[in-house]
């Protein structure tokens, strides 16, 4: 039996990843980008995947696992040959949830504490302290409260701030100083009431285009946007509307419609909006091969896997 | 009786502060600025400052405690005319020990994630992803574990950073997860280790112009400096050296020898340095309030006064 490792990526990477897991995972065979022949295709037992084109999953009879390398996998997702029976589970490295709070953070505290229009002061030598709120006193709605949002907003609230969470899922009405909402009317009161919103959801059909000039129109005035999650979330043309309007005061935006952000895209120059290049947390391969290492001892002692994708619900 | 509120501030600053005083301290006398008369002058028993005319101090017969509402008293202490035997406290407030730990926090991820470059970067439209680093893997250097810089490096520890703290006051080798470190040799290991340099030492007359040629040196080859503290810590012109000659990558810079930072200095316009206009962590006058009234039951009731100024010491 073999490991396949296959992904849209360079072959610097791809090698990177390779000694990695290699480490994590002695004595095992190795079969790069896709099987060769039918002997190589019958003897995939485990796909370890960072979104590799559409088809190369099909035509393996004997694959048990689908282990992506990375977190959301709504693009692995839209691939219609992607082998239906076999489980698939995505990436939830320590690294990445550790990085994801790094930004989250920064982004929050750039916009709580005035630093971005104090940056921006800087080009015109312009001394003007921004007002100085409480943590206490500054509301942040995290949409999305699984691995990455829940540890968003449980820091959050460990260093003071107000955090809400909303969710499609149903969970306990507070969770280490997280208010916990559901439902569309508790979410029209929390976008009422956020000072920042920080939007965490994985990308599924219901949430596509999630913040669109409705959504915004929602929000209190003057409110600022954190997009840590996808691109296809955010309709770029209403979000450049609403910020024009100073309905939002800014957004600080890691992920995009289109990436890398072209070059002549209105966000780069837009004085409102901090653009980030998909930097707000990446797959870690040092840590994330153990994650991988784990799952496939899961696999072959009948144990439960971990991150198990539910298919139906996109993540 | 009567309490005396001065300082060098504008009326407006100087009754936002009476208000929440006298809300804290019901029923007290109030004198505003300066005693009018010998009989004011008698009535003094509490004088609250914030860094007052030298000689306003003086002629006050009855004065029982100078507490400062700033947290740091090296201006305080050069008026040759303090009253000698009174005890002067300075000011702890909890909503400035928040602040300092958001901006250090603030200014730490921008430099070890590497968001201020990227920032650089979208000037140009460029999309370039910064190396991610662990928290542990950054080392971060604390200088002054007293009341902010405690809190300051314990707080990052608790975020999982590699931190060392250095004082001049003897402490644990271990508290909280910060490694705390003591005298020159120890010094000279720590600056040549840490990635990020924050300073929160009291100004004193031997940590003036702490961060000099030879200190920079010290340093690890690239690593950037965080200053919080005082501008009279840094030589000026050594530090832009130092950032010139590529020996630091960056500064975070609050506070400056001359304040506002003069519109012609060449920290405004210098692409390795953030010019923060002294926000770091203000003084917040509602909970302030509550600080001073405590001491001055303190001092009522012959308890303990906190944070009460070692002259000799100079904090």
């Amino acid at each position: 039996m073999a490991l396949l490792l296959t992904g849209r990526w360079d072959a610097a990477e791809r090698d990177a990843w390779l000694a990695h897991l290699q480490q994590a995972l002695p004595g095992e065979q190795w079969l790069l980008d896709a099987p060769r022949d039918a002997a190589e295709a019958a003897a995939v037992e485990v796909a370890i995947v960072a979104n590799p084109a559409h088809g190369v999953l099909q035509g393996l009879p004997n694959l048990r696992l689908i282990q992506s390398v990375w977190a959301g996998v709504d693009k692995l997702l839209t691939d219609p040959t992607l082998p239906a029976g076999v489980p698939l589970a995505r990436m939830v490295d320590p690294a990445m949830n550790e990085a994801m709070v790094q930004t989250a953070l920064w982004a929050l505290l750039g916009l709580h504490r005035g630093f971005l229009e104090v940056q921006a002061q800087q080009q015109q030598a312009l001394w003007r302290q921004p007002e100085q709120l409480r943590a206490h006193e500054w509301q942040v709605l995290v949409l999305g409260l699984g691995e990455l949002g829940g540890r968003v907003a449980r820091t959050l609230s460990s260093l003071g701030y107000a955090v809400s969470g909303w969710s499609t899922t149903m969970r306990p009405a507070q969770q280490d100083g997280v208010n916990c909402l559901q439902g569309e009317a508790a979410l029209a009161q929390a976008l009422a009431a956020a000072d920042t919103v920080i939007n965490l959801l994985p990308l599924t059909e219901s949430t596509r285009g999630f913040f669109n000039a409705a959504r915004f129109a929602q929000m209190k005035r003057g409110a600022s946007l954190v997009n840590l999650a996808r691109g296809a979330h955010v309709l770029e043309a209403d979000l450049l509307a609403a910020l024009d309007a100073r309905q939002l005061s800014h957004a600080v935006l890691d992920v995009f419609t289109v990436e890398p952000l072209p070059a002549e895209h209105a966000f780069w120059r837009h004085a409102h909006i901090t653009v980030l290049p998909h930097t707000a947390a990446q797959t870690d391969p040092r840590s994330a091969a153990a994650v991988v290492a784990a799952n496939l001892q899961a696999l072959r002692s009948s144990q439960p896997l971990a991150h198990r994708v539910e298919r139906q619900r996109g993540y």
